[in-house]
């Protein structure tokens, strides 16, 4: 029996997760923001209570996914501009305390995890996240990659506009500042005037309610957007021809009306274009959905070492 | 000792390689282009000479780099643009005349897997050839990466330009179509007047030749180009996080000219560009140059085993 934690900038959960992929119990704590200590005592008090529902004989490891740096090396989560922790020796601290493995890993990273193993029995996978930024995580050769220096497969960070929109990671034009939640914000703030929404409160959702609602304007902002998602998902096919893509994010929920017309597009658009005998790449929304973190959380060990 | 087969649209090149990554000796017959038979029979006219100076015991492995697609499976190369063959049976064929085992292989990949192990020690690697297009083939963890059905790593065909210049592949605004040397020479073509050069035939040396003497024009029309190579560059590290990238290709003959600005861009605009500690990539020329595709080859199947 495993345990996963997805440390969120709101709150901890905690999941005991049978060796099917199972959920059998799951609890929250709020996220503590003052510091190593109470962050560390809050993910104890998680995991307690987590086993007070559901006891478990022996819990054969734990795996943390958490946002910013971690050290997947020693077990350490480094540094997270959201929650305000810094070096928090998590392996120490909770294998001593439950006597098993602790693995640690980024938080999209294991979300990744997650949504790859309710997968089914795929080899290359890729799990993209549409949210405030475009994140993700890359799984090849049925293991997860991460680069020669942990922070490989950074998807949101190709450049699909040469020097275009500046990225919070500095470079201009990259994925993420065109395909990002963020960026339809700031599509639809720029056509407020003919979306003819007046004061209204933008959210990701705006022009795909207002689209709903028949508005011409609306339709363009969410197509024009979501051919910039399609975009960056036909780079993903054309770098890895993985077996599947999954969309995941809020956003995502918009289900079909988001989705249909990426698979459109990547068809008519990937390097296997014209060739229908060597497409490979599904592409389809989360199954884990918002326990995908805990899953890839309780399954870190499992696919460093199998 | 291996055997390595280099097949290109001019000469099928073919060259006994020991284990430590020594060419022993080189011969080299010219791409009959009129159908199967004569393909095979050029390929063992080119192994039985290159035998003959320098006489092996026992041949480990042939391995094949051909142009155009290959079935790694069952050994067969299926077709090429180029050369007129389809479906050759190869390993059969050369299995049978030589006894050994043989393998294919895509020619970038092949020239990839030469410039891999002749880098020394790295896990992963990345190659990238500026020729007509924007080729190259990438090393994971070991292993030549082809994505699930063969054709991944398709780098010149990541989207660099949304919705720009048409590319051959059907899509419009691929890497290829702005960093090729191809794209050099348009760019070139559009800038003729300016760069004062009369009705002189352009070629990818033009605009490096025209800069080396001082044609402000030409250092422009060079710079761009080059920026266009160093942003699908930067997108390669931010994809793989690798611990070197080779650049070649003929221009890449251009040496610091070209090589010095890449590193320079990479270096303040790689998603590590803030982070020194976690910056992992090195940019290089060739190591293994010509040599590549039949140094690559004669690997093949010891990539695949190791």
């Amino acid at each position: 029996m495993n345990i996963g934690i997805d440390v969120g900038g709101m709150s901890i959960k905690a999941g005991i997760v049978d060796n099917s992929g199972n959920i059998l119990a799951k609890y929250s704590v709020p996220t503590p923001r003052d510091g190593n200590e109470s962050f560390s005592a809050a993910v104890k008090k998680a995991i307690d209570e987590v086993l007070k529902i559901h006891p478990v004989e022996k819990i054969s490891s734990i795996g943390i996914g958490a946002p910013g740096i971690v050290d997947r090396e020693n077990g350490v989560l480094v540094y997270s501009t959201n929650i305000g922790y810094k070096n928090v020796p998590i392996r120490e601290f909770l294998g001593k305390e439950y006597g098993c493995e602790v693995y640690v890993e980024n938080d999209a990273n294991s979300a990744a995890l997650g949504e790859f193993y309710a997968s089914g029995d795929k080899k290359n996978f890729a799990f993209i996240t549409l949210g405030t930024g475009v994140g993700g995580g890359v799984i090849l050769n049925g293991k997860l990659y991460t680069g020669s220096n942990g922070v490989g497969c950074e998807l949101g960070h190709i450049v699909t506009h040469a020097r275009g929109t500046k990225c919070g990671c500095g470079r201009s034009g990259c994925w993420e500042a065109y395909a990002s939640v963020t960026a339809l914000m700031r599509f639809t703030e720029e056509a407020r005037e003919s979306l003819n929404i007046g004061d209204e409160k933008i959210s990701g959702k705006t022009v795909f309610d207002e689209a709903r609602k028949g508005n011409a304007a609306a339709i363009e902002v969410r197509d024009r957007w979501i051919e910039e998602v399609a975009i960056g998902i036909t780079n993903i096919v054309n770098i890895f021809q993985p077996e599947e893509i999954v969309i995941g994010g809020a956003i995502s929920k918009e289900g079909d009306t988001l989705l249909l017309p990426i698979r459109e597009y990547v068809d008519a658009n990937e390097y296997c274009a014209k060739h229908n005998d060597i497409k490979i790449t599904k592409i389809n929304l989360p199954r884990a959905g918002d326990s995908a973190g805990i899953l890839g959380a309780a399954y870190i060990g499992r696919n460093i070492k199998e």
